[in-house]
């Protein structure tokens, strides 16, 4: 009775829930203080108190029509004001409010944006290991997700086999960087490079291929490091942001697109990207929040508390034998299986009650995505667990 | 460069642009207050005090992250619970927290139900006049909206076209009652006899055919007129609900699908439906609204206003010699133009600063939709220029 395409959807996603089942079983048998998920990017640092403080503030002082109503779909003229003049005054840009549109959320902006953009059949391409909603996304419009595989050396885009996949159907990239699952940066080095390489195919194909940047793990980078503005790098960049990280709001659905003046066919963009938003049924990011992150553009979560998760966890797999590239940012590790089915590896964790995710899910096997957006304390119980287990793999002779 | 579905997108909105621009321009010439805007469902009265107070509560005594967080795609379990016992109390059903999933806005609801149901060229039928925006839900997922005749004599569906409407591609009917734009509540009567049919063509054709009621104005029925509960009449019923009109909500986009255990594919719609909630990338209904409404259950906007609205407008354009129906609920009048054509009635009102909407854009030519969601006193005002449009039409013998 359900559509064919989600027919499809319900299949894949069996995986999914089993897993959250067994978690859900293990607790009860265990307790949930003794079962250790890292399977889920849920925030697990508060909101800063600048959120709070600003939904009291908007409560106590604007008019209850304007704060809970309707306005143009692209969100408001104020609002959309001050995140441009926020991007402007952080990386030296040129936004104006007509070159935000307020999304709910980073997905709902790349539906958005995908929807203003894609005729079936067209490609667009990402890296492995990417994002699992992504190949969802795409297919929402009938598009085609092309795959460049990993680059395990350090997990930066493969440019050289980048290059071989872009076709004349090629209409958009999507990067994630940081990078969920890897928590790398892509370097200003290769954004370079990989605009260079997406000129010249442009031009080879007479086509434009758009650069969707897809922004929630922006501003959580560690020892300062930089996340490049891609729409300095190359004219059809159109990020996606969200403030589900940076200001831990991911159940609250808030988040906007950037579309540079510079981008092809700009003006109709603009147009169609308003209408899709209002189509696809978000008819507007919610009212109240967007007046809330308006209030806290300069406010963000205690990223050092994820930091020392990070210090902790790496640094404990480390010298239990694991491998694993340091993450500059997000809240991810992406560590190499001893053993060769990362598949494997996750059951055996879950026997002692780890819970993490398979690299498989994220076009990337032999890999496991451990999320540290957990409790201090929930790192430092369970890593015993992971010691127990490279010992115990080591002890069989699997390890590869 | 956009896609071609959103060209075609772009070319159909200009028109309502252009009016919008139109409204912007009278407003400068002969100031806000002078410009009488009856185009926009935009509510005008306040949400009811229980909402700001629910929202001061929930940040006064909940965590911050569970406020602000993830949760299950289909919404809290909580106030999933608590709007399925609220339903049941009202309605005498049974619903569990299990036919309850939380959505963005009813526009959400509706598209995750489609998504969830139609494969490319199946059939959703819906009744003239009807709200512009099903068309596009539909074509989002390559089916085809069809539309069943209007029933001039007092709006209630034309069942003989519909029975004759219904083919084995048909999926879905979408009913919208009260309605917008005729204010029309459909009567018992009707849906006992629409359910009847329904059964009958699933019968002939071997098929399910899902019965969609798109129920934001459910809570504006005045003089205490019934508005059915459409799954108590037929099994494949399902509701979008949404808090937008109720609580006066519009901009914070939250509601919910109800989805009875007499669903043909039950199962699989649920867990469907979960998934294309998170890959519409709606992910999930706003989380601080969520435990807002749940608060707000038995709240309601002062519908007396737009009672003195609807009575004041009513009366006096019928004093003037318009012809209309009188609504039961939702804040529209749908109004019969003195002139055959409905787009020359309104640009004539257009130069007696009245914007109002063509019934031609609801698939209702000859008729006009007023929206009556404005102060009290704009009204007042507006009504000598109506008066004087149609003493205009009438000298110029115009009048069919």
């Amino acid at each position: 009775m359900i559509s064919t395409k989600m027919q499809e959807q319900v299949q894949g996603s069996s995986v999914i829930r089993a897993m959250f089942e067994e978690g859900k079983r293990l607790a009860e048998i265990h307790g949930v203080e003794n079962v250790f998920d890292f399977s889920l990017g849920n925030p697990n640092v508060e909101p800063p108190e600048e959120v709070n403080k600003a939904i009291i503030e908007i409560l106590n002082t604007e008019n209850l029509l304007s704060i809970h109503g309707y306005m143009n779909n692209s969100g408001y003229e104020g609002v959309r004001a001050e995140i441009a003049k926020s991007l402007n005054d952080k990386y030296g840009t040129a936004f104006t409010l007509n070159n935000i549109l307020m999304t709910v959320g980073a997905a709902g902006g790349l539906n958005v944006i995908l929807k203003t953009l894609l005729n079936p059949k067209d490609e667009v391409i990402t890296f492995a290991p990417y994002f699992v909603e992504y190949r969802s996304y795409v297919r929402n419009y009938d598009g085609e997700l092309v795959i460049v595989s990993p680059n395990t050396l350090d997990f930066q885009p493969n440019l050289a086999e980048f290059r071989e996949k872009i076709t004349p159907k090629t209409k958009a990239v999507i990067i994630n960087s940081p990078n969920n699952p890897t928590g790398v940066i892509y370097s200003e080095e290769i954004i370079i490079k990989l605009s260079a390489i997406l000129r010249e195919k442009q031009k080879e194909f007479g086509t434009d291929i758009y650069l969707i940047s897809d922004e929630p793990y922006r501003e959580l980078a560690y020892e300062n490091a930089e996340v490049p503005y891609l729409t300095k790098y190359y004219e059809n960049a159109i990020i996606g942001y969200s403030f589900s990280k940076s200001l831990s709001l991911p159940g609250e659905r808030i988040g906007y697109l950037v579309i540079p003046d510079s981008a092809a066919d700009f003006q109709n963009i603009i147009i169609a990207a308003n209408i899709a938003n209002r189509i696809l049924g978000f008819v507007n990011a919610p009212s109240l929040f967007q007046r809330v992150v308006a209030k806290c553009l300069n406010a963000k979560v205690d990223i050092d508390a994820y930091n020392r998760n990070r210090e902790l966890l790496y640094n404990g797999l480390l010298s239990y034998g694991y491998q694993c590239i340091k993450p500059e940012g997000a809240f991810y590790l992406f560590v190499k299986t001893p053993i060769e089915s990362d598949v494997e590896f996750c059951n055996l964790a879950k026997q002692k009650n780890i819970l993490i995710v398979p690299g498989t899910a994220f076009g990337c096997p032999g890999y496991v995505r451990i999320a540290y957006c957990v409790a201090y304390k929930t790192i430092e119980r369970a890593l015993p667990g992971f010691k127990a287990l490279i010992d115990q793999i080591k002890k069989s002779n699997k390890v590869i």
